[in-house]
C-alpha cells in the first residue's frame, strides 16, 4: 500500500480537506502515476455532495488527471516510467461486454468503474485526481502527447472528451451548422473542437458576457439565449446543437432551432425532468440524443487530435488550499474556462 | 368545378354529416381519382374536432385514400387512366427548399399542404377521402402496385408509410432486436414492415388483449407494459422502439429498454409534454427521435415493398353511415385494424 496526500470530501455538507488516502500496490498490469494536475469538475461537487447518490467518505474527487509515471507493473506494455499520462473517468469496466468490446467502455453493461467514490475490482474504494498519485491499470491510462502542457491537457480527459465524442457521433464537419449551448468548462472545449473539425460555430450563452471569448475560441458567431429574438432569428439553423448546460432548459425551444434531420445532443446532466413536447421531434425528424463521455479508445484520439490541432484547456491553476474557493467559484460560473489543482501543493 | 359526394365534419363537435363539396378542374398536371377506400386515422378525429388548432368547416377528413384514375390534365405523364392510384397526407410542397429537394417534402420549409383542413395552391380548402373523388397534382399521387387489394392499401397512405420511414431511418433489418409500443392502427403495420424487414419484433402492449394477433401479424415476442417485471426483463434489450401511442407514456421506462446507442422513433402525437431524465439519454448514448408520415418517393418505396411482400393494411370496411360509429370505436381502441370507408357508400 502507498499512503499519499488527498484532499478530500469527509461529509456530504462539510468543506474538502487534507487527508491521506491509500493507494494499492502496484499490479502486474498497474501503472503508478504522480499526478501533476488535476481538473476540477462541476460533476466533483454534485458527486461528493451526495447530490447523485449517497457516497462513501472520505472521498478524494478529481477525474481530469495528467502526470507523468513513476513506476510499472511487471506486465505493463504500454508506459514506460517518466510517460506523460492521463486518466480521466474510468479505471476499469469489465472488458467483455458488447460495449467494453466496441471499445464503450463507458456504457460497459455490467458498469464501468468510476474513478472516485466506487468499489474497485480489488474491493476498495476508488479514489480521484486530487491527490498526488494514483495506481491505474494500463488500459485505462491514456497517452498525453507531447506539445500539450499537463496542465491544460488534465481537463481534456473528461471535459474534452465529453464534447468531442458527440461532435464525432453526429458527424461534425466542415458544413456542419453546428451550436453550442453553454460557454462553461465543457462548453469552451465544444467549440475548441468543433472549430477545429471545421464546423460552422454558434454560441448561445444566456448572455452576451463571454462573447469575446466565444469568438476567441473559435465561434463564429454569438447569441444571447434571454434575448427571445434569438430564438426566432435562428429557427431552423442547426445541423446539431451539443447541449453542456447541467440545468433544466426549455428543450422544445432547442429543438426548434434544429434544421430537419438535426440532432440536439445533450452532454448536461440536470438532476430535474426536461418535459418536451412530441410535436417538437415529429416535424422536422429531430433527435434528442444523450452522450456520456467517450471510450477509452476515442480519448486516445481526442487528446491526439488535440495535439495536432495545438489546442488544450483554457485552465486557471489553483493550489490545494484554494481548492474549496474554486469549487464555490464553480457553483457560481466565475471560471474561464477550467479550474486544474497544481498538486504539488499537496505535498 | 366538380361538386362531389362527402361525409364532412360541419364543426367541432357535431357529428360527421353527408355533404357536397367541390374539387378544383383539372389543372395540366392534375389527376382525377373515383375514390374506392379511404382509411380513417385517429388523427382525422384531433384535426376535425379542433384538437391540434381551430378548422374552417365543413371539412372532409381522410388521408388513407386508394382509388381508379378516371381523368388526367393535359401534362400529365405519371399516370393514365384506369390506373391504381393512393393520395397520403400531402397533396403539394414547395418543391425547391432543401427538404422538398432531398425528396422528404412532409418536411417542407414552406410547409406541406395537407390533404384535408389546409389552404392549397389555388386558395380553396383542401378536402380529404371520405368523398367519391379527388384532385391531386401527379406528383402527389402514388402508384398503388397489382397484387395489393385497394383496400388494404388505404390505410398504407399514413399508417403504412409513418411506420416505415423510422424503420428504414433507424436501420431495421435482420439481427435487429426491435419493438413496436401499441398494436393499433400504426403499431400492427409497423409489426408488418419490421417483420418483413427481417428484424426480431416485440410488441409491448398495454395488455395481452391482442396477443394472437400480433404475433399472426409477424411478432415474435408479446409483452404486456401493466406489468412492471415487463420492464425489468426486458431492460437494454432493444436496438429500436417504435413508438406509435398517441397518449403520455413513461419515457424513461421506454428508454431503459434500449440497448446501448439505441433510438425509441416516436411516430406517437400525444399533445401533453413528455417529461424524460437526460440521465436516460446519457447512460447508454441513447436517442429520442421523432419522425413524420414520408416524402413522396419513400411511400412509393413501402408500397412496393408491400407489394413484394404481400401484406397490406387489416381493415373493417364501413359504409358511410357508420363512420360516425367508427370513429367512436376508433377513440375506444376498438378496431383491429384499420376502419377503411368503402366510398361506393357516398353516392
Amino acid at each position: 500500500m502507498l499512503t499519499v496526500n488527498a484532499y478530500a470530501a469527509v461529509s456530504a455538507t462539510e468543506p474538502l480537506a487534507p487527508v491521506t488516502i491509500e493507494r494499492r500496490d502496484l499490479g502486474p498490469r498497474d501503472v503508478l502515476i504522480e499526478i501533476k494536475y488535476a481538473g476540477i469538475c462541476h460533476s466533483d461537487i454534485h458527486h461528493a455532495r451526495g447530490d447523485w447518490g449517497p457516497q462513501t467518505y472520505p472521498v478524494a474527487p478529481g477525474h481530469e488527471i495528467a502526470g507523468i509515471v513513476t513506476a510499472v507493473g511487471s506486465e505493463v506494455t504500454k508506459y514506460q516510467v517518466d510517460d506523460r499520462a492521463g486518466v480521466g473517468c474510468m479505471v476499469n469496466s469489465c472488458r467483455e461486454c458488447a460495449s467494453c468490446r466496441k471499445g464503450e467502455e463507458q456504457y460497459c453493461l455490467r458498469g464501468m468503474i468510476p474513478t472516485y467514490g466506487a468499489i474497485d475490482v480489488d474491493g476498495t474504494l476508488t479514489q480521484g485526481g486530487y491527490s498526488t498519485h494514483v495506481v491505474v491499470n494500463e488500459d485505462f491510462v491514456l497517452r498525453i502527447p507531447e506539445g500539450i502542457g499537463l496542465d491544460v491537457a488534465a481537463p481534456l480527459l473528461c471535459a474534452g472528451i465529453t464534447t468531442y465524442s458527440p461532435l464525432r457521433r453526429f458527424g461534425a464537419g466542415p458544413g456542419t451548422k453546428l451550436a453550442v449551448v453553454g460557454l462553461g468548462g465543457l462548453g469552451h472545449m465544444a467549440v475548441k473542437h468543433a472549430h477545429a473539425m471545421g464546423a460552422e460555430v454558434t454560441v448561445l450563452s444566456q448572455s452576451l458576457k463571454k462573447r469575446e471569448d466565444g469568438l476567441r475560441l473559435g465561434a463564429d458567431h454569438y447569441y444571447a439565449t434571454s434575448d427571445a429574438a434569438t430564438f426566432e432569428e435562428l429557427a431552423g439553423t442547426f445541423d446539431l446543437i451539443v447541449n453542456t448546460v447541467s440545468a433544466k432548459l426549455d428543450i422544445d425551444a432547442y429543438l426548434s432551432l434544429l434544421a430537419v434531420g438535426g440532432t440536439l445532443a445533450n452532454v448536461g446532466a440536470p438532476a430535474e425532468p426536461l418535459p418536451l413536447n412530441a410535436f417538437s421531434l415529429l416535424m422536422g425528424g429531430k433527435n434528442f440524443a444523450g452522450s456520456l463521455i467517450g471510450g477509452i479508445r476515442e480519448t486516445q484520439e481526442m487528446l491526439d487530435f488535440c495535439a495536432e490541432h495545438g489546442y488544450g484547456s483554457d485552465v486557471e491553476i489553483v493550489p490545494a488550499e484554494k481548492i474549496n474557493d474554486a469549487w464555490e467559484r464553480v457553483l457560481a460560473s466565475d471560471v474561464r474556462y477550467r479550474f486544474v489543482i497544481g498538486t504539488a501543493t499537496l505535498a
